[in-house]
């Protein structure tokens, strides 16, 4: 064996977690939930593998602002270009492509997958994350997107949210390039500084729209001293994109009358408010107007859109790093990319789809208690009192017969005595132990003693001698009682909780 | 939009595949069950990052004589090497150490998770692939083990494979290691030759004992003529090695009788012998000697293991790529492997486990027919007659009301008629379609076809037109009986799968 000094050291390479049974089990239960909304509308599961070729992955992030950004990526022994997923829209833009003749066209399906971003790790920021995404293939009308807005809406509900705390804002690319056509950035020739404007319009949330003013003109200086070079805007234009943020503050009605105002004549503009109000009329008729909202303020990060795009918010207010009280913020967004899977074929191919941050989602369901990421119940631990032969046969046929009951049991594999062997029943939260020494093997009994009942009274009872002599929560039945026994002390638990 | 000639080509990559509905869905219920079963005994779900700093997995593939065999691994930005997994032990080893004072100790674990291999992929083997683990860190005992063997034939039997198509086989590396004491390969400087005993071994159940006799001595020639060198044993080591490959043959005590003559007066030899002795104790006391087995011809590829390994074994028939009749073989194994854990720590730190291969695992149940990976039925589909806004609204409300009862609804969000709509349904296996036009708007009602009663009948009538006059398995209802209507369909359909 190695000296000390020759070990390898174990360490969790940078941005990466480790996942324990009271978090994955949560995530476990969260994720039927969605799953079953997606089922009920429709949707199937579909699942792609974590290397696509790198050219058919496509450079679709939004790098650009960030140090190291970008894919984990390797050349294969035929000098092909692999890189892990950084996204679950490209596979299966991919996958459709690939699959084109033999898919129900439109396309419904849905996945939860892990994705990978090789970038530097900071708080909240890890280079493996999943993302749960439903997607509609193959279908040009909104009215598919109105309903992939509508089914998250469904999602948030389901997993408890309550509808004053969570909005569906809905935007439209195209009235966005409206917009830049209104300013004059609509050519080729601005599409570096048509990024600039989106990138100051997404930090709405964060700067205000003083903030987003500056980022507009001529720039912005921040508390740091970083100054950030704005989109170099006059100030006409700078109002206009300033009211098209806010055209939202009315009701659905008067945002679609502003928006027509701010995207002038331009055509696309039109069309992209002519969408939103299709979409709204259909929010309205299914009862969903209050929940799926129209919000002009809504940008999206990726660049592959094309038309409707939208983001699930959250509304509750958190702390942040900074310690000021924000809202929560996005959970999951989406939006149509009618060009992805047409980047492998000749003829156009629309779609649509909806993307849930995983561990995100599962942070503001713990913020609202509406996620038990408590540990379960450990199983009943059989303790080891003698290692012969025989004794452990015994042991052995207890946990048998408590598994056969559908009992969570163990007897204990490790090494120690007595008092390790308590102390493990009490780390893995067992509701009692079973206990057969030599003496109770002759008399064909075990003792039970049950944790759980045995903490609670262990507060009340002050005086140690008390306690051992009355021996309390702890009883001794025969051998073939002891599961009837162990089903009463654990309905007794959890009538105790259910109290 | 590029021009065709430039368009990206969609393929998946080499080596790996995309998996469908039928088939998640069916590894859904296949993995759930293995869980239920770890979770009875007292298991407890982790799982890991895909990624491990490569120094922290260690090299332990048996990949000597595979060409490209290996990891995928790349350089991070701070220059540490970082690998994708290729099994789930070298994880656990590294997860165990970095927690080991936080953790219960034995420390009773499962995971299911994706692994790499970076070989050249072949029919059945797949560059990423799942396996479902389940290990006891922190056990000296050989109870542990035991109970790992038994855990895995209880997984098997949950899972529908009945006791005489499967058997978990166990062997003990010591025992191995005293063979090889016996025969002059003791010592360190034989470390090769050992090796091509044990691979020789390995083939018994692909060349019999006679192609094995050939790889211990001179080497054997294949049809293809390629020549594989042998151990170049003599004519007395081979038969003793053959004569522990065959020691299986009778009853549990004649195997370790056998046992015991072929290790001689190897010490460490001895000692496997007694815990293949006191496993079985354990087996038989727990009513398990049948189904779990001592067989001396299992060795696993893995060079980690340090005590009893097993493997599950699948006995009932297939037929080979030569079109040979053989046992389907192993979907799992296992073993201990007690340096794994203490490359990283000063103390010893013993563990064992088992890990089952998912996808060949799951090809064994569908050959039994204990999977079931028919397509699920598909949603009831409300056709789109007219596209305008108040026929969609009530589309909308239609599937609205149909998911508020539970019942799998969408409407058609395509851009196709009626025909293509029909198609849709059929191809989405809808149990039946909805329909309304403009005159059952007025009318307040829709029309209900039922597909599965309208196949079925298809087959009976065969004149057109008294198909088309009598209308069958369709029907018109108010607007506000759709939701009953369709609960009744579903509920014919479901008795007449039952009967």
């Amino acid at each position: 064996m190695a000296s000390k000094a020759e070990k390898t050291r174990a360490r969790l390479p940078r941005g990466f977690v480790d996942r324990t049974a009271a978090d994955l089990q949560a995530a476990d239960r969260m994720m039927a939930i969605i799953r079953d909304v997606y089922d009920l509308y429709g949707f199937e599961p579909v699942e792609t593998p974590l290397f696509e070729y790198t050219d058919a992955l496509g450079k679709f992030l939004p790098d650009e602002d960030r140090p190291n950004a970008g894919v984990f990526s390797l050349q294969d022994d035929d000098e092909q270009w692999l890189s892990l997923r950084y996204d679950l829209t490209a596979p299966l833009a991919r996958y459709v492509a690939e699959n084109f003749e033999s898919l129900p066209r439109p396309y419904r399906s849905y996945r939860a997958g892990w994705v990978f971003r090789n970038e530097k790790p900071g708080p909240g920021r890890f280079r493996q994350f999943m993302q749960f995404d439903a997607d509609t293939v193959g279908a040009q009308s909104v009215s598919a997107d109105a309903e992939i807005c509508m089914m998250a809406a469904d999602t948030l509900e389901k997993l408890g949210i309550a509808r004053e705390d969570f909005a569906i804002r809905v935007n439209n690319r195209k009235v966005l390039d409206g917009v830049m056509e209104h300013i004059g950035l609509g050519a080729e020739e601005h599409a570096g500084r048509r990024l600039t404007v989106l990138r100051a319009i997404d930090k709405l949330d964060k700067f205000g729209a003083e903030g987003v003013a500056l980022l507009l003109g001529k720039g912005r200086l921040d508390e740091s001293g970083d100054f950030t070079r704005g989109a170099g805007l006059n100030k006409k234009a700078i109002e206009l994109v300033l009211a098209f943020t806010a055209a939202g503050a009315g009701s659905g009605e008067e945002t679609l009358k502003n928006l027509r105002d701010v995207v002038g004549s331009s055509q696309r503009g039109l069309e992209g408010v002519a969408e939103l109000e299709e979409m709204q009329a259909l929010f309205t008729a299914a009862g969903y107007q209050d929940r799926v909202r129209i919000d002009p303020s809504v940008v999206r990060g990726l660049e592959y859109y094309t038309g409707p795009v939208f983001e699930a918010v959250l509304l509750f207010d958190v702390v942040n790093e900074d310690g000021q009280k924000v809202i929560f913020g996005s959970v999951g967004g989406g939006g149509r990319y009618d060009g992805l899977v047409s980047r492998f074929r000749s003829q156009p191919v629309p779609a649509t789809g909806f993307s849930i941050g995983v561990s995100r989602l599962m942070t503001a369901l713990k913020n609202l208690g509406k996620l038990d990421t408590d540990e379960q119940q450990g199983p009943v631990v059989v303790l080891v009192m003698d290692r012969t032969g025989e004794a452990l046969a015994r042991y052995q046929r207890m946990v048998a017969d408590l598994r056969a009951a559908g009992i969570r049991a163990e007897f204990y594999v490790g090494d120690s005595g007595m008092k390790a062997q308590m102390k493990y029943a009490d780390r893995r939260r067992a509701p009692c132990v079973i206990i057969q020494g030599s003496l109770e093997r002759e008399a064909g009994t075990v003792e039970i003693k049950d944790l759980v009942e045995g903490a609670r009274l262990s507060q009340t009872i002050e005086d140690n001698e008390t306690w051992r002599k009355g021996r309390p929560a702890q009883v001794t039945v025969a051998e073939d009682k002891m599961v009837a026994e162990v089903r009463q002390i654990l309905a007794a638990h959890s009538q105790g909780q259910d109290s």
